[in-house]
């Protein structure tokens, strides 16, 4: 049996264990839900009160220039780049993750048709976040293309040569089950298919590298795993064999070539600043910045690869304790217990009772979240997110401990537990 | 002669004096770039403090339901919409202007392409603000339309029956005039066009009545004159008569039925949130909240209607003091003079210096802004906004003052305040 001793002997060893002080997190509470809204960075209350009363207050219209609010979708951008093995200039922190996804479908959609007119499907995979099935059924209904849903076990089997494009989320968001997106991206490619990759909940939590993949198109999510806040602007990348060859559609502005010359006709920026569409919400990219600095704090840790060790450690920590304390109550597992296949959350499943036991983790301080069972599996999820630069592994031996007491105490049947919409 | 005293008599019989202090401006500063950014709400600070350190940092996920996260953007389009003669659930507050754009043109291309297919032609003027046009190329040419654009004077004529949408800024930014909306509502439905209006430099800065106009669309911005800080959301309405027809294209979850169901399927809200895309950023959107309540205050002193009168007011002073006190130094009026055609701000041309003259004023504390004269009229632009809520009389006189002295001294020539990429 692990010992909570077990667990503090293993945070004294953990290189990251500094890290947590770049955080402000509430007393009494285990926070594992940084998969959903990342918790507020210690230096961000000064930073932002320092762009609001400083940049905006005495700046005014002239911090556009002196305080670099003009530049900051393309430096966070490159910031972001590091994490995820994209290059320099290859990605622009902007507006939301399902108006960036609305981009790079409808570019990859844009090159298919001109390489490859006869291919009319959309592949993706029935489980995937809704938001970007939502796009991706406006898009093709638009474009003429047939938005195609399948299992994950028969997405290889989907890449024919009547797919055009393959839109896939990395991590799924219910499960936490991750893909290989190089032999993915591999195996569309050599069917001819473009790979557009969805990084909301990889970019920050497991290591990506979309060159070494190979990847077509790639976008995610600032509020998550990065820490920017709710709400964070989100990113978006494209290879640069695709970059200068067509527009997206947001054609605003900020993606012309000379925003600033106000000319009526439309030339597109070079690089990826084409991504771009209209003026970026300045107060929101400065928490993101302070988001992105926890990361560059754990580079000479050994950045993603340190996160990444520590993350399977703090899962496979909960795993085993969930078997060794609290086996017996009704509950699966939808993660997968192999490592490779693994984001950075383990999702227990329960026919009933899902909903009321995660209210009561949360009034005893232990915050995770609830996902409702989809059509197939009539089994509820409950979330649990393991972000290596905040969570001690003592914080995961007392999540199970919490968990252990709502089970025997039988307080998760309470009234006030009951299930109602939940927002999260 | 206008003399100072007769400016502090004016300030001193003021109703609207009194709200300067809801705003923190630099010492020794004349701001006259509201139509640009507007200045620091002085409530803003704190507020945002607040939803940083205790919404994210103390309420973290919990806050979507617990701080009204979740609402914002429909709560801040109620506060928009008594400010632009819309319902309330007409409005929300959402991403960018130009993104907003997008789903209305679309929206009334759809209509149009429904109810009169054979019309073809989307009609805007060449002197519109490029993001708008860029907007409309991109969409035009993704559906099969042609972007027709015309100067001011030819707008009626161009309303025939092969034109679908007349898509409109209300106030032109660089000149300051403004359309008659009701009139060339009415004109546009009479020859069975759709009307689009960009509400970007008159929302909070002159009376609309999108209901009375009986327009079909409208978008605006949420960082000018409502002082929503830097890069603040956006707003969209629709003509409750247009709502429920049709989906935009951005359909990302915000603006399903039931986001919160995670169904697979997209169903689009009943209202106006189907409007809305992806998750907001929050921070942006708390500090647009504190420039919504700038207008709050200024309701019981009678609203827009006094607003409008004082801007009128301050503008025809400053046009009067440049005659009076800077005549024969080359500066054209590129704004109309008639009250019924004038936006909130006024616009000097000239055909030389424009630039250096600016930067002279802004080294002196005087903060108005440049635009580079378009193809037409070799002539720039010296803006200036008016801004009644927090803009004195006597910052009128001064500012001209300031002028007159950077005319007289030849200041303006020093190399400093030579034209360079201006970025504002």
């Amino acid at each position: 049996m692990t010992t909570l001793q077990d667990c503090l002997a293993l945070d004294a060893q953990d290189p990251l264990r500094e890290l947590r002080r770049l955080f402000t997190l509430p007393q009494g509470v285990i926070y594992l839900d940084g998969n959903s809204l990342g918790p507020l960075p210690a230096a961000a209350p000064a930073r932002i009160a320092q762009a609001v009363t400083q940049e905006w207050g005495q700046g005014l219209i002239r911090s556009w220039n002196s305080a670099g609010w003009y530049e900051l979708p393309r430096r966070l951008g490159d910031r972001i780049a590091a994490l995820i093995g994209a290059g320099a200039d290859e990605v622009v922190a902007t507006d939301s993750t399902s108006i960036n996804l609305y981009k790079v479908l409808s570019a990859g959609l844009e090159i298919a048709a001109r390489d490859a007119p006869h291919r009319s499907k959309l592949v993706s995979e029935r489980s995937n976040f809704p938001t970007d099935l939502y796009i991706a059924q406006s898009l093709c209904k638009q474009r003429g293309y047939q938005l195609h849903l399948v299992d994950s076990d028969r997405i290889e089997a989907a890449l024919t040569d009547e797919t055009a494009v393959l839109m896939l989320t990395h991590v799924n968001y219910r499960t936490g089950a991750m893909h290989d997106m190089a032999d993915l991206t591999a195996k569309a490619h050599a069917a001819g298919v473009l790979a557009v990759w969805d990084l909301a909940h990889s970019a920050g939590a497991v290591p990506v590298d979309l060159h070494g993949a190979d990847a077509d198109f790639a976008v995610g999510c600032g509020y998550k795993y990065l820490n920017g806040g709710p709400g964070a602007p989100a990113f978006v990348w494209v290879h640069p064999r695709h970059t200068g060859r067509f527009c997206q559609p947001l054609a605003g502005w900020w993606s012309h070539e000379a925003p600033f010359e106000f000319t009526p006709d439309y030339r597109p920026a070079p690089g990826i600043a084409r991504y771009l569409c209209g003026t970026q919400p300045i107060l929101s990219m400065t928490a993101l910045e302070c988001g992105l600095d926890t990361f560059a704090a754990a580079q000479p840790l050994g950045g993603m690869a340190t996160l990444r060790r520590k993350s399977l450690a703090l899962s496979d920590l909960f795993i085993a304790l969930m078997q060794e304390r609290c086996a017996g109550n009704g509950f699966g597992l939808a993660t997968p217990r192999e490592h490779e296949r693994r984001g950075s959350q383990v999702c227990l499943t329960r026919k009933q009772g899902a909903y009321a036991i995660v209210q009561a983790l949360i009034a005893r301080g232990v915050i995770g979240d609830f996902r409702a069972g989809d059509g197939a599996k009539h089994e509820d999820i409950l979330r649990f997110g393991f972000t290596p630069l905040y969570t001690s592994f003592a914080d995961v031996w007392n999540a199970v401990e919490q968990l252990r007491q709502v089970l025997e105490s039988g307080e998760w049947q309470r009234p006030e537990f009951d299930r109602k919409h939940a927002v999260t």
